[in-house]
């Protein structure tokens, strides 16, 4: 009896016609009842999520070819995506989480395709990827910061396309997913940083250099969106500026594709009434 | 007002004369009152270890040198390095978290000294490294099969130590952790991994063997225990038959060492006041 479910997480799609301007960070899509209702059934939740994963994990382990999860996480500056590794990704059992975060470039790095390095943080069979950061830094900031011209973007986005549709075909289950919060709700953050020696670390004088050209931005995010989701690689524009409902929001994405996969636990390679035996019969 | 903490979790420090024989695996030193205290207090230390691991990740992010910290957990089949994994490990930001898995080691580590798919795996400066099983395989398993000889043994005995001395000298505060089951326990563990389908997939007929080598398996953990214990990479045998007190004794040794670090959340680098005025002068 929830008052939320994988549907409604999946109500965030960015499909045909997707105006990111239109989109409210403050709204709380599929969600019934007041702000509280988020964080209750957490817990019920959580348990399915840790289930499902741990089925995924199970066929990891024994070899069984099953196919994995990728999220992408993308976001403005305090949009959260932290919390989410905490929050959501948090919940499910270490041992099958692969971390992958996207700092700018090494030099080795930029030496190769943009795809590059992407391409070596891929999950294993059986496991769930979690990327902070992808290779929509090369259509995001490259486009603002004009390290990129039209024809290159035009390229980049086509190469997204393929190298999705490869993942895809290979059994990849991904879920892409923006953060979007509001201007005001960054500026309060990015405050509450500046005004808390705890979260100082957490602050980089660069972040009021992008902050300025958060229109240009968020025109990237438009095109970039607009450019590469597909049913079978969906974005998800979900709403931050309640922080509980995107958490959750990014759970059920999670559930979601877990469920779809219909997966099963490994079958035994062994006799389980004859190791049965054996075990009885040892001191 | 915890009824365990940290000064607790550490009286199961193996120190001089340890005898692996006389530690009860159903015991819960240091806990006072009955089985129900273990869970309690959870949500208080695990709002600690968080905290303090944070400012530890908040460090290595900042990219000041403060150390970093290694858990190794050893134990035989089914003492629940897996659930340490989740329920200890898992209470810390998954950001600041290295986890390393140790199996048989493939060719290519064969070919190299046995601590070099190691080196591989230490943790960077502000993170907390996990091994689930390590470098000590090479003086269990080996020891126990018979792949390496007294001599070699002892080689490796003092490689560990120059080695580990050498990674408490460069700033890592280690935990080595055998998780201490009864031999009836495991019985039990294998017994319900064969009968329930959800969890063959964590049983393999090979466990049998190493089973019935149990004796030979708890020498060569007296010996390597007590050949590589010291003040600064200490070994903590844990009683494990009772898996939440050896989850929260873990903990509170995560958290020891934390708390031994003296950690600071790192300075601004930049001009506070300045920086407020600039944000504040921006829509």
């Amino acid at each position: 009896m929830s008052d939320f479910d994988v549907k409604d997480a999946r109500k965030t799609f960015v499909g045909p016609g997707f105006v990111l301007a239109d989109v409210d960070p403050a709204s709380t899509p599929g969600l019934k009842g007041g702000k509280n209702k988020v964080a209750e059934e957490n817990s019920e939740i959580d348990a399915q999520l840790y289930e499902l994963q741990q089925k995924l994990y199970a066929n990891h382990r024994s070899g069984i070819k099953v196919g994995n999860v990728l999220l992408v996480l993308q976001g403005m500056d305090t949009s959260g995506k932290g919390g989410i590794i905490k929050h959501s990704v948090g919940v499910l059992d270490p041992q099958g989480v692969k971390l992958a975060s996207f700092g700018v470039p090494t030099d080795e790095e930029k030496a190769h395709d943009f795809l590059w390095r992407i391409r070596k943080q891929l999950p294993d069979n059986g496991m769930v990827g979690v990327f902070d950061r992808s290779h929509y830094e090369d259509v995001l900031i490259h486009r603002v910061e004009g390290w990129a011209n039209e024809q290159v973007l035009t390229e980049r986005y086509e190469a997204i396309r393929q190298f999705e549709k490869e993942l895809v075909a290979g059994g990849t289950k991904i879920i892409k997913v923006m953060l979007h919060i509001s201007k005001q709700f960054q500026k309060d953050n990015l405050l509450e940083r500046l005004e808390n020696p705890a979260k100082y670390w957490k602050y980089n004088p660069g972040d009021l250099d992008t902050r300025s050209k958060w229109d240009a931005y968020q025109e990237a995010y438009q095109i970039a969106l607009t450019e590469t989701s597909t049913e079978d690689a969906p974005w998800y524009c979900i709403p931050s500026d309640n922080k509980q409902y995107a958490r959750m929001a990014v759970k059920y994405l999670l559930l979601g594709a877990l469920e779809d996969m219909n997966l099963s636990w490994p079958p035994a390679d062994f006799d389980v009434e004859e190791q049965k035996a054996k075990l009885e019969a040892m001191d």
